[in-house]
């Protein structure tokens, strides 16, 4: 077995003294998960159990340790991949993944974004500004209603219209409907502005229907699909981005991922999980709260996330970071000059309060983002 | 829209003063997520919205809210349940899922454990004793090595063996030799013994060939399986669970969900989420790192976690605890003495370490448990 090492980057708490079994133990619960002193075969313990490559005290009673796993470990699959960088050891208090470093042949196993930064620029034709992105809700609404929404988003200049997280295929919206109904009012509001916005539904749903749902998104025009890999699984996320027969950009939505995150001695950071895992899953763009918002994610947090969207992965393409979560248009100057262009600017419920002329309060909204 | 409600307990850290705002903003940020002074629907405001039932301070800074959403919310699918139930919450800090309380139409929408604790029983002719469990492992092994150990394994007298979670479909053990000749290896030592040992293959892979392994799995002669949801994503442990082709008991392996429960003040609660979520995913039984083990979970927990696993759900089976994580034989006493008759312990490593004859070690492990 050479097929080489990849590596992950964790934290780990600890005292001088108690460091080295934690991360020696780190090397073993990720790969044999067995006492080191019965295995009988030199060949595992030497080719199979993960080595510790560095461990460096970087705060009081906090640890960075780099460890490297043999590569066959991973089985060229995502969910194992997973398994072997946090599966156990997410139970184990005190230890946080980082960030990792896979081989280039191993990162080659995945194919990433299919647009990634770029292909959805190209989409947009939108090459040298940031992107402007709403959702259509609340839920409770009708199809036919948030066809409207959605039409006189596009028709004010929004580049990108996602369907709110919630909705899925509730008796009082079914996803046939509001697909089909929110394609029509996009295509029809795009060919009156001659600008091309891309309509995104919301396909997390029972797992027999996503790949379902996903193709009646393309066959109605859809411009890409939402999906909450929280909820239904990253490698869920990799199929359909993976699927020729679909080829819409993936956003990916932060449901139920908010445990791995919001405590800072356990769990993904940001970075990794936002950033590197959801562009091994195939996601073009992530949204998550940023800080200016409602929710909780710090400066400090939307930076290391942004770093994971365009962190140096082999041949994976950069992914947009979506700032979110209840953020106002007052705010947009303090997050271009934090985000700068590369980034996709989503503002939901706030669009709905500068005035009752939807198409004019994002007209606003575009102008203030690219004008 | 007259479908019933069902209810959410949460714990909620707050202040006499801001507890009422953190609470209400949970009922509108698992719903709607929209400004509520800004939906003009006054049917969306009563009837989609969620309710607080009550909020009751429990501790110095915490408070236990009951909230109660409608049942059309969650679309008759477990992924929106689940988004409805702990989304978006997910990501604010100091708020926890408890338990959850769903109506009676809403559980019968879910098919649970095709076996249960009873329906495990009865294929293992095993009605009024804990049930004995281990892993063939480590890591490295190839398939003709883990076979040899699962015929050994069986020969003792073991009722389940099931595939460590971190064999996937690797170059050093694919997946369909090690099935093959694992499923073999435990038929041909069940027909010496006379009693029916069950072997549980990892299906846990890439998303397109989970339905395909569990076939292999159940072609070759497996006596169930083992999911770890974290990694693949509850809905498709509930795809497996609910396929009439396959039929085959299920085992929830942990990986990847401990952030949901490491942090007391964040997350989902042992009971909620390797019991009641893990039931409703269609899990006959959920492996957890028990109290005294090499893990974490305290005695409180695992108490929580049990409960779980028979909480009144509507005609959802009752399912088994599986504490494992590192546990030696010497505490199979005080394991018993806490869990009673009602759980199956896994014992793995530690099987290595009491003899070189590993079926007469399973015969002293069984001996213990059931004598």
């Amino acid at each position: 077995m050479t097929m080489g090492h990849f590596k992950a980057v964790y934290h780990v708490e600890g005292t001088k003294d108690s460091i080295s079994s934690r991360v020696e133990d780190i090397t073993v619960e990720q790969t044999v998960e067995f006492p080191l002193d019965l295995i009988e075969r030199q060949d595992i313990l030497d080719e199979i159990v993960g080595k510790v490559v560095s461990v460096d005290p970087i705060d009081e009673g906090l640890f960075e340790t780099v460890i490297e796993y043999p590569v066959e470990t991973a089985g060229d699959e995502l969910p194992q991949l997973l398994n072997v960088l946090f599966g156990n050891i997410s139970i184990k208090p005190g230890i946080r993944l980082i960030r990792f470093d896979l081989t280039e042949e191993l990162y080659a196993k995945f194919e990433g974004p299919r647009f990634g930064r770029n292909g959805l620029r190209d989409l947009l034709n939108a090459h040298n500004r940031p992107l402007v992105c709403t959702a259509i809700k609340p839920m409770g609404l009708s199809p036919r209603e948030l066809a409207d929404l959605a039409y006189r988003f596009a028709l004010g200049g929004i580049d990108m219209i996602k369907d709110d997280h919630g909705l899925s295929d509730q008796s009082f919206c079914p996803f046939d409907e509001r697909v089909e109904r929110c394609s029509e009012a996009v295509a029809k509001a795009s060919e009156k502005t001659g600008r091309n916005c891309l309509y995104f539904p919301n396909i997390t749903g029972p797992i027999e229907q996503v790949l379902i749902r996903a193709k009646k998104a393309k066959n109605a025009g859809a411009g890409g699909v939402v999906i909450s890999p929280g909820i239904i699984g990253l490698d869920t996320m990799r199929m359909v981005a993976g699927d020729d027969s679909i080829g819409l950009p993936e956003l990916f939505h932060p449901a139920l991922t908010g445990s791995f995150t919001v405590n800072p001695g356990t769990g993904i950071s940001h970075g990794a999980l936002y950033g590197q895992i959801s562009r091994l899953a195939g996601a073009d763009a992530a949204i998550f709260p940023s800080f200016l918002g409602r929710f909780s994610f710090s400066e400090d947090e939307c930076t290391d996330l942004v770093r994971g969207t365009e962190y140096s992965m082999g041949q994976i393409k950069a992914s947009f970071p979506v700032p979110a979560g209840g953020m106002s248009t007052s705010r947009i100057p303090e997050l271009l000059d934090f985000y700068g262009k590369d980034v996709i600017l989503l503002i939901g419920g706030d669009l709905h309060r500068s005035g009752p002329d939807l198409t004019q309060n994002c007209k606003e909204f575009v102008e203030l983002v690219t004008g």
